[in-house]
């Protein structure tokens, strides 16, 4: 094992504490900060006086990515690290936002090393803080680092409406926090490789007995939004022959997604339905209509296939049963999408450098990673999270393994500061 | 049949065809006009002074229930007689306004009668406007007459909130509808009689060729508000069998409530879910919280039993298998529950005295009259409703079933104000 540096590691610890705070629900471990709330902004106000005082330039681009700069090298290009602050609703408070705070320390420890060695990198340092990765109150999710990696126009991104009718654009004016130029590209700096470290969401590192997670894919996954479609009625008098409930029709599709788990190997597919939106939601009316949200995830192409296959011969079904319509109004896919070897080995030997237990494990979430590997050499990391409980206020991982993630990450930041992964 | 009293049918027709524009929904023959919304507040506005032009004083009590009172006798009781004009949302435009544009034109016409006479009455006459019957906006529904006839606090029903946090009494003074004493009771004048007329919201009328309907029963009903307990985990990478999914439970009890229909005889057992309410409902986490509205109607009490059995072994089932906690945190019941045959008899002689075939039938959903009968002799109609569409745009009954109504309720009005019904 390696020695702890204890100064630093206190100090992370001292600003993760303070970091904690911001949206915290009372009463519970857990936060909630959702994309350009008032709890997301004092946070970022917070978030920037850390940076400044490291000797960061914090600046924010168009979509409110927040980013701290340390140039040590004019001209030369960034290694970027960091992950998101925003949270779900009444959620964990390691979900991305360790992420961040990792990042800033292994910026602040590989810089100060560079200060006293008087070393000259090859890059300079970035953390940044994406805007809206958890995609709760604006759709869609990892919002920020799709902007900056061209793959959401802005002017999409910042019309979008929260639930009440707020626009991503005055939610980040409301805080203050939107930019009026982009950071990175054009003649500004340029991004060299990127890093970003990520409680697992899972459990297996756990069981395992693994520290650090290689991530080294995220699972394929089919996302739907259906639109049922029925009939309003009386709901006591209409006969039941004569209905057409849009509602009944979402929830045989609701059962018929967890059902079909059961029809693969154990583990082979996730299904769920995390959102629906019901009008006219009266006591006394059949539902007209109804949008719901229905995700198959899995690693395996083949098993991704048939699952589809499978819901849509329940979609023939219930429409002719049930009289209702259904269509497909958004439909977004992705298959197993795997991360760079180069990345996973230079992680790998920072691992193996650190005495630290790893393995290559797969993502099941996206990251906003997912964006930045197809952009720059990426490395993707993962500490254990206790059971795996995700996106719920007791989501917990120990003092010990965050630690681990922050020395780790700060290795693989050396490395890439030395112009590791960075084509010649 | 009758003779056609023309003038007074265009009169009819013609405040009618003004009425009906109150919260029209553009391109269509319904309306949106929910409880003290705007649309509800102007329609309020235009009917007092149609009220005013023929006579009649008009007040409003402390829940907003609308009231034009007309004295012919100074100190007697009065013939009330209305229904509701607030409206689903998207709804047609017959429910309830029907009953107090009908009650209205009775009125009239039987004190234009009496004045034309010069004849005393037994009875004074009043026409009513209950105040949210529908119980979209704010919940329970048939508010107005709950209040009215002792069964719900009025202080219970100012302080509901509707779904953004506006009170009943926010809302009414909002369209200057709350009135400040009560009109009826005390040392104010009293209630004799109540009559109602309905659009049928069936179809059996229709089938059967009866333009007026005496409404001999409600059918019994057991009406469950369930919330559904699992926890909140990330959607994606939570392993299956870690999920606690309120959604899913939810769902299973929607689809459960269908399938119950077919172990009863056809037309025996009407089950709904009109309303879902879901937490954090968010596209990525599996839901920890969801509120089900849930209702069984029959005319049978074995049958209501036995369903009710069903559903809570259902509901054990659920909450083994998908290890959600459910609970009953509101429950509603009433057994078939009979309208008085007096009045029954009354509105069959009027019928038969005006030619218009008649028959028993049943309601099955509430109505006004179900609270009012408890109070006072209570005589209940509908009029048959093509096809039984209803709370849809597309309700309607044509103008010769109206026009039919309007007369028969004049003829029961002018029984009830000459004292039938009334004890000695």
């Amino acid at each position: 094992m390696t020695e702890h540096p204890t100064t630093q590691h206190d100090a992370f610890l001292a600003d993760w504490a303070v970091h904690s705070r911001f949206g915290a629900v009372e009463g519970t471990g857990g936060v909630e900060r959702q994309a350009a709330s008032a709890a997301d902004g004092e946070q970022r106000a917070w978030f920037a006086q850390l940076l400044e005082s490291h000797g960061f330039t914090v600046r924010r681009d168009e979509i409110g990515n927040q980013f701290g700069l340390l140039e040590l090298v004019p001209g030369a290009p960034y290694v970027l690290t960091g992950s998101h602050m925003d949270s779900q609703p009444t959620a964990g408070r390691f979900d991305g936002a360790y992420g961040v705070m990792a990042s800033a320390h292994a910026c602040f420890r590989v810089a100060d090393e560079l200060r006293a060695s008087g070393e000259t990198p090859r890059c300079n340092l970035a953390v940044v803080n994406w805007f809206n990765e958890e995609g709760s109150r604006f759709k869609p999710s990892m919002m920020g680092s799709s902007v900056f990696t061209g793959k959401l126009p802005l002017a999409d991104a910042l019309t979008t409406p929260d639930p009440h009718g707020v626009t991503v654009a005055e939610a980040l004016d409301a805080i203050g926090e939107r930019g009026d130029a982009a950071v990175f590209g054009g003649d500004g700096p340029r991004v060299a490789s990127y890093a970003e470290i990520h409680v697992q969401q899972g459990r297996s590192m756990e069981e395992d007995g693994v520290t650090i997670g290689l991530v080294n894919a995220t699972w394929g996954a089919r996302k739907f939004e259906f639109k049922v479609t029925g009939e309003q009625a009386h709901s006591g008098s209409t006969l039941m022959a004569d209905r057409r409930d849009a509602l009944l029709g979402a929830a045989r599709l609701i059962v018929a997604a967890r059902e079909l788990v059961d029809e693969f190997e154990p583990g082979a597919l996730h299904t769920a339905c995390g959102e629906i939106n019901v009008y006219p939601n009266s006591p006394v009316v059949v539902a007209s209509e109804v949008q719901l949200l229905f995700d198959l995830r899995s690693p395996s192409s083949e098993v991704l296939s048939a699952a589809y296959d499978r819901v849509m011969e329940t979609v023939e079904r219930v429409q002719r049963e049930d009289r209702v319509q259904i269509e497909i109004v958004a439909e977004h896919s992705w298959d197993q999408n795997p991360y760079p070897e180069a990345g996973l080995e230079l992680a790998r030997e920072v691992a193996q450098e650190l005495g630290l237990t790893h393995d290559r494990v797969m993502t099941v979430a996206g990251h906003d990673s997912t964006n930045m590997k197809d952009q720059a050499p990426t490395v993707m990391l993962f500490v254990p999270s206790v059971d795996g409980v995700s996106h719920n206020l007791n989501e917990f991982t120990r003092d010990e393994d965050l630690l681990a993630g922050v020395d780790h990450l700060t290795g693989v930041v050396r490395r890439l500061a030395g112009g590791a992964l960075v084509a010649e």
